[in-house]
């Protein structure tokens, strides 16, 4: 391509207008701090932590599903070679294995044939928002603050999302009904309802029993689906977590986005979806939602890449389909560093101290996130200040909110997935120094 | 979950449109056909050969891509560590090498920014769509008749496609013009026209050189970005292929959509984009298109799998970055099944036999596809009987158009990639059998 001649340049006002919106720029934005600032202690990415991860067990797990393949199915070399080469089915090759996971760690009887593997919990998100909205009178709701990943797929689908504010123990049941209500008095479909109940992103909260059991009632009352997503249902402080909404689901209200990447790990990319509702066609015929969900997918990656599946695959067999307990070290860590998070912002900010001062945080039962109030704004420009005079990175609130100043403004997330407990300790004393120039 | 409660079902036509258009049902409706007919020749599947994939290279390719970060970038090992098993770069972690590919290869110099690479290139055609669409004013143009993973991803997004009628020689650029010219009278934008001009799926066509100077001409004038497409452009039958669009683009014009689905192999899901166009904020900034595209694929995929990249990045290293050369035997494989093809048709279907008959096809210069049109309908009732009575299948041409009667009514698909050279033979001692009886 020459220098010369003037070339292409497009007017962004062009361009769809889900690149304009900020939502879609704020991990670019945490991402430019984090890279400005590369000494600072970073509670701001929701990484798994990779202290874990063993380089040389890669191709030991490819080589276990090969042996799975071969030695328990009977596959002949030239089939293994067809399911590692060549494109593959769909909706994914490791659904049984992925299945009978499932069984041991969530309680969930899934029929291997409703799940679908995805490009990681994203894609599935994705398919499952395609699939489900027809047009601009269907609201997708969701818990607020909330998971980008979530309101930026629907924005990329111009589907209209309605906040449903968080109490302090995760979604609003009677908000919720109430919202839902107010939507259909507009002409609107209240579609779906987005949630984590365990250890929510941003947040950290929890839905506790009796509410789980309140929200499929009122899923059922109000013809509403629920799509849980679970990524750190594992990760407790106790070491024994609630059911899931889906092993709850006696109605199959609720369609689950299960991902990999804290439990196995992110690079691979390989997630899924429960999708066991029924779909009746006008000529009376049924199907399942994950065939419907299979016709999306083909249409956005074909199918999930053969070799990440291979090397999840290789994992569930080699941790007898029990992840739960194969990740009991990596839970151990992560309560570590909860409680050492705990016990140093308690010990560097003392009750009365900080009650005067109006600073308070949650105390999360268990996962990666911590909210942290204050009571002055944390924002960007306080983040900034944050990481260049004190070398301590977060996230503002803010940014998981539809509108930019539409809440969480005296909010901060903390992430403690990927520090050591060292790390964890010396973050909170580098935190309360600023909270002591900027709050005390 | 019990067996007792009824169990939520929903109704077909309350999910999104694109579930109940039969572009959608094209592949599982062939994978039907095939699957109830085992021992068929199948000229149906555009896969490559399977022959060449050697299992046990995978762990060699990892191996050499991860001494190409230690030994090259001077990577440490908790960095190799953190490239594979975290989460990355959302717009891929080899696009340097992918560049220095498409050096060799193609004659593109492009950027390494203006890449992203993708989970295949159905994602890299799906997020170019998302990004440029911006509103039901705006129109896709496509060659007709037309691969169907574009015209399904337009659909997903709801994207208004309009087909432009191919001649013998692959796109028609006076008819493209007059299009473009009637889109905007009706107050329309045509956008872009994607089109595969080498070897083109499923006709087999291809772009002459002067066109391609003047589809480059006609985009520049009309405001046209073209989406080039080209999956099969080292399989030529004479040994050297044209330049691509982008190697022509000296304006920028070609948003690239590179595959290494033939070249490396499917299973990966590995592709790119070369979308080096300038995009112009409101606020008179500049940035690249792939950046715009990056902020999309953050939430379909996050980004695409390591491991996936990691293999294809080793066999770009292990190749010297020359994959033309390295698919050499490739190259002269689908060459040899195309010769036995055309002289096995013309042996078996002699000149005046055919053309008293009325049955004719294409001689394609490379590629994975011919054309055989026939006096009679080539449907699905053809096709049932082919698989069934005489143990070929095909597809149906009718497939690849928008509209299931809007043309290719007389013509069918042969696809040759998958076969070996006695499959071939063999195969189209079968189809002449079956045209024996149904046109002769």
């Amino acid at each position: 391509m020459s220098q010369g001649p003037p070339t292409t340049v497009l007017s962004a006002d062009g361009l769809h207008g889900s690149l304009g919106d900020p939502l879609m720029e704020v991990m670019n934005f945490l991402n430019e701090v984090t890279s400005r600032h590369p000494d600072a202690i970073s509670f701001g990415p929701g990484r798994p932590y990779e202290g874990f991860f063993e380089t040389a067990r890669i191709g030991h797990y490819l080589d276990v599903y090969q042996r799975y393949l071969s030695q328990e199915l009977g596959r002949t070399p030239d089939e293994v070679r067809t399911m590692l080469f060549q494109y593959g089915r769909t909706n994914g090759q490791i659904h049984e294995l992925v299945a009978r996971a499932l069984r041991n760690d969530e309680g969930i009887d899934a029929d291997p044939d409703s799940l679908v593997v995805t490009v990681g919990c994203q894609e599935g998100m994705f398919i499952v928002l395609r699939a489900l909205f027809r047009d601009p009178t269907d609201v997708l709701l969701v818990s607020s603050p909330c998971y980008v990943g979530i309101t930026g797929a629907a924005r990329l689908l111009d589907i209209e999302t309605v906040h449903v504010p968080e109490g302090a123990s995760g979604a609003d049941l009677e908000t919720l009904r109430r919202t839902v209500a107010e939507l259909r008095a507009a002409g609107k479909r209240p579609r779906a309802f987005y949630v984590v109940p365990d250890f929510s992103n941003p947040t950290g909260s929890c839905l506790p029993l009796p509410a789980r059991h309140r929200l499929l009632e009122l899923a059922e009352q109000e013809d509403l689906l629920l799509l849980e997503d679970n990524p750190y249902g594992f990760f407790t402080r106790s070491g024994t977590g609630l059911p899931t909404l889906k092993a709850l689901d006696g109605r199959r209200r609720v369609i689950y986005l299960g991902s990999f990447a804290k439990t196995c790990f992110p690079g691979a990319r390989v997630g899924y979806v429960v999708a066991d509702q029924g779909v009746r066609t006008a000529d009376g015929s049924r199907r399942l939602l994950a065939d419907e969900l299979s016709k999306i997918k083909g249409m956005v990656t074909v199918n999930t890449p053969a070799i990440g599946q291979a090397v999840i695959g290789g994992m569930l067999i080699a941790h007898d389909f029990r992840l739960r307990e194969a990740n009991k070290p990596a839970a151990d860590f992560y309560r570590e560093n909860l409680a050492v998070l705990l016990d140093s912002l308690d010990r560097l900010l003392p009750p009365e101290r900080r009650e005067r001062a109006g600073i308070h945080w949650n105390a999360p039962e268990g996962g990666f996130f911590l909210t942290l109030t204050l009571p002055v704004p944390a924002d960007n420009a306080l983040l900034e200040r944050s990481a260049r005079d004190h070398g301590v990175i977060w996230t503002p609130m803010n940014h998981f909110y539809p509108d930019p100043d539409g809440g969480g403004r005296y909010q901060l997330r903390l992430s403690l997935s990927c520090l050591t407990p060292q790390q964890v300790a010396e973050g909170a004393r580098r935190l309360a120094g600023l909270l002591g120039r900027s709050c005390l």
